[in-house]
């Protein structure tokens, strides 16, 4: 183990000393990833995969060759019943995945006309020029189907061999994470022996431990249990991102998923209240604009410690004008005292981080202000030790107050885990 | 290849169709990373080897499994040379690198006094109690060595078998960087051929593009190409953060190989000029507030787009209470007329840059004002692109101007190019 945060917990993430009947290895393709360019895209479907149930037990990363990258498909499908490869499907020299899957079926590459004339019509609409180089992406090993993209322009390959199944799709994430989870996942689910509609919904929450999480949830994974496996829940840790809960639903189609996913997810918010911030791909910041909009309000932000993280994240948001008016960084002490109106002397206090929150809401006209204050380390301040934050509110009625944080890291963690803490906060105020 | 940016370009980079004569794989233990764990350590240590002119071919992740770990420890073995192996070798009952070792290499595992005693010092040192479980990290696979930690209490694992050799080292990021770049990229370049002392040292340059860097120091590259392979130069791009020009020198001994660095960092600065903005772990706005320092300045920042990541970063610097003031985030239009004095009615023009900086200096009584305004996207705004960004500069002599940059990427690449672009135009004014 490397560290101890960031695992799955599910019955099919335990790894039993035989192999499980079906399990399937991720093979990320191209050299840069030897190189240090970090493999984000094998984590990313090691986490799908799981989620879904189904076990990875080896993941490999291989360069730009087709001998190597052959080599390794064999060494892997006599393990596994299943590949998935990602990478090595563009138009480049150096993209040679479909050369590496003819080489080990032993076959040829033909150019599938349907994905030619594709390909051709994308750049014609584009009013492009379309290198002839690019045709290369309608190759396919013979015997081999088409994945069908929905977005760019490299199509997936899906490759029966006698020894098993080979999923090939391209490595920019964009396009592999739609490829992944709509096809590659179905497909490994079905061939996992299940036959149903496999529909997955993930809530996020914040402000809880995994092990709280699960005790609350608890009930409900008993009654699924119980119920059998139409309907599994899992978490995931993701760092200050908080803890994720995802719903996988098996159905015999979408719609039937659908409505049970609903019906769970609505239990699960009535146990988890307000520490659910979003679904999917919602993040905090969305959340908190939402509600802002929702409500017709603006916020301004006063930031000591965190130097503008908060104001950073709002601003992220596409479309956050409507919500955002913008902030004050007050690093130093004069700032605090000359810009925002600060009359403590103290300025790690709830005092001070009120009058933050006051000042910026008047200087910048905003509904609320949100401020911070605090000690990020790596010396103590007004000996208070680093971790120790104020936040405070400002603003219509409920929007008025304060609280005191202490978190745990370096500097770089503790600046962090406020900025998160303080929107949350914000966020469960606007509910 | 899955993008075409972050890569090594050196002739050991380049894929061979046969396999070089010596060549070492990684494997990284750990079930959290088949489960979404990014695994940053393989990606690390990569670089490292790729840096050091070491062949790697393959790199391969498994689970907390004795029996799976010794299997891909076999199959390894059987491609390469030597392998290193990171995480595993904690104290708890899911660290089993050891009992891998010793099942790859048919022994057992025997305790070792002089690193049981080391750890069982290190905790009475620190007046804690020690879990009797913590000297399972004395346990080594009887006829292998210790790698000692210089941090932590974790040792490495060097064990040398008929097939190779294996190098484990810790999963924790900085005992695994620490006892890699002093024990395993030395004991692996000697063992590719080489008895020298190997040092490297890392200019970071901003504001170039590989191919620019490599033509520019072309002249260096030749002459010591011609010197024989006592130095060499490698480049690494490493996204928005510039491109690293990475030296190795190998000497007799350090001292030796210390004045070689010196020397030819010498020969590419004069090359490169105000484009290196740092050496090894210098950041973009380390070498900011190091100027700003030196020259007793403060700065104060003024941001729309960026919406606080200039004030962020310049924060995240440990002292940057010395020269850093703080900032205002004028996201919404109105701020940027009522707290900056901004008279301009558009603000994405260069006169609206000028004005927010002089208004933010003079606000927050700084030295020297630096503002960003821009189209971060998706739509356009006052006629103009998204990538359109303008920064200002505000402060005595020199530090009056604007510049405009037409950015690249989408929303969050736009923001994060304007935030490195405007901090190196500071960083370049104060040299």
């Amino acid at each position: 183990m490397q560290t101890t945060s960031g695992h799955v917990r599910q019955a099919s993430a335990k790894e039993p000393a035989k192999r499980a009947p079906f399990s399937v290895e991720v093979v990320a393709i191209g050299t840069e990833l030897l190189l240090g360019h970090l493999d984000s895209n094998s984590s990313w479907i090691g986490e799908q995969l799981a989620l879904a149930g189904i076990d990875c037990y080896f993941q490999t990363r291989v360069g730009d060759n087709v001998e190597r990258i052959s080599e390794v498909l064999g060494t892997a499908l006599q393990r596994a019943d299943a590949v998935v490869t990602c990478g090595g499907l563009g138009p480049t020299q150096d993209d040679v995945t479909r050369e590496a899957l003819a080489r080990l079926a032993g076959v040829d590459l033909v150019r599938d006309p349907a994905l030619a004339a594709g390909i051709e019509q994308r750049y014609a609409q584009r009013g492009r020029a379309m290198p002839t180089s690019n045709l290369r992406q309608a190759d396919l090993p013979r015997g081999a189907r088409p994945i069908p993209p929905s977005t760019g322009t490299a199509p997936g390959i899906e490759l029966e061999l006698p020894t098993g199944l080979v999923l090939s799709v391209p490595g920019v994430p964009s396009e592999m994470q739609d490829m992944v989870g709509r096809h590659v996942v179905p497909a490994l689910v079905a061939r996992a022996g299940s036959r149903a509609v496999i529909v997955s919904r993930v809530l996020r929450t914040w402000g809880l431990s995994e092990s709280a999480v699960a005790e609350m949830v608890a009930p409900r994974v008993e009654a699924l249990d119980e119920a059998g496996n139409a309907l599994t829940i899992a978490f995931l840790a993701s760092g200050i991102e908080g803890i994720k809960v995802r719903l996988t639903a098996k159905a015999a189609d979408h719609a039937g998923a659908g409505s049970m996913l609903d019906r769970e997810e609505a239990e699960l918010r009535r146990l988890l209240g307000d520490r659910v911030f979003g679904v999917d791909g919602t993040t905090m910041e969305m959340a908190v604009g939402t509600l802002l909009e929702a409500r017709g309000l603006t916020v301004a932000t006063a930031e000591s410690l965190t130097g503008g993280m908060v104001a950073s994240r709002l601003v992220s948001v596409p479309g956050a004008g409507a919500w955002m008016l913008g902030g004050v960084v007050a690093y130093d002490t004069a700032v605090k005292h000359t810009v925002l109106g600060v009359a403590e002397d103290e300025v790690v206090t709830a005092g001070a981080a009120q009058s933050m929150a006051r000042g910026v809401r008047s200087l910048l006209g905003a509904s609320i202000g949100l401020s911070l204050t605090g000690v990020a380390g790596p010396d103590s301040q007004e000996d208070k030790p680093p971790g120790t934050v104020f936040c405070g509110l400002s603003g219509p009625g409920s929007f008025e107050g304060h609280i005191r944080l202490s978190l745990p890291g370096d500097r770089d963690g503790i600046r962090q885990l406020a900025t998160i803490s303080a929107l949350d906060w914000l966020r469960r105020k606007l509910v």
